[in-house]
């Protein structure tokens, strides 16, 4: 059995799309994700599961309908299962998310921006 | 609602005794810990739960019976359900841990390193 030692410097390297997340490691049920985004995405929640967002790199704001969160570099927070959140970046920023494998980026709101069969990186 | 924003270097500040993990937020039932390590642990499997280990600061050895995992700050890896490990570090070393909700550190082989009830830091 081989275990793999898994760089997220060097998995965030082979990520050339911004809003396209990448599975990079499962455990149970559960998937962990990185993601390179900027900009602002839609607003969504995940009726099925809560998402622990953490930054690797850039600044990371979070929109929630009562109040907005700011993380940095090795900040994290957890999101709850139905609340409405929309990720933002002024700058291009990375980040890691664990979730329940299966988890879409666009939770119930669905659209274009919906990345469908999320691969592995 | 309140959603916490979650800083590992001020958790990490707050904990002062080395193989003592502590939660810092849940998902679902599933929960994230840190512990600061140093030395060797003991040789152990949890039979109920993958276990993710990222490492935040210093390095990690984890000690397996078909060879060993050298893990440096910003690699992590996952260990399968009832694979057996040991973590060490030579000098301390802070990890970040992911594993189901009531995981005990040193899972089946008891003794007396466990940490009966983990709390919240």
């Amino acid at each position: 059995m081989t275990i793999d030692v898994i760089n997220l410097k060097q998995k965030f390297s082979l990520i050339s799309e911004q809003w396209d997340p990448k599975i990079i490691a499962q455990l149970n049920d559960y998937q962990v994700k990185i993601a390179k985004i900027q900009g602002e995405f839609v607003w969504h929640s995940h009726p099925e599961t809560d998402e622990v967002f953490l930054v690797v790199n850039g600044k990371l704001t979070i929109y929630l309908r009562d109040g907005d969160l700011h993380l940095e570099p090795g900040e994290m927070c957890v999101i709850p299962s139905g609340v409405e959140h929309k990720p933002a970046a002024e700058e291009e920023c990375q980040i890691l998310m664990v979730e329940s494998a299966g988890t879409q980026n666009t939770g119930d709101a669905g659209g274009e921006r919906t990345v469908e069969d999320t691969a592995w990186i």
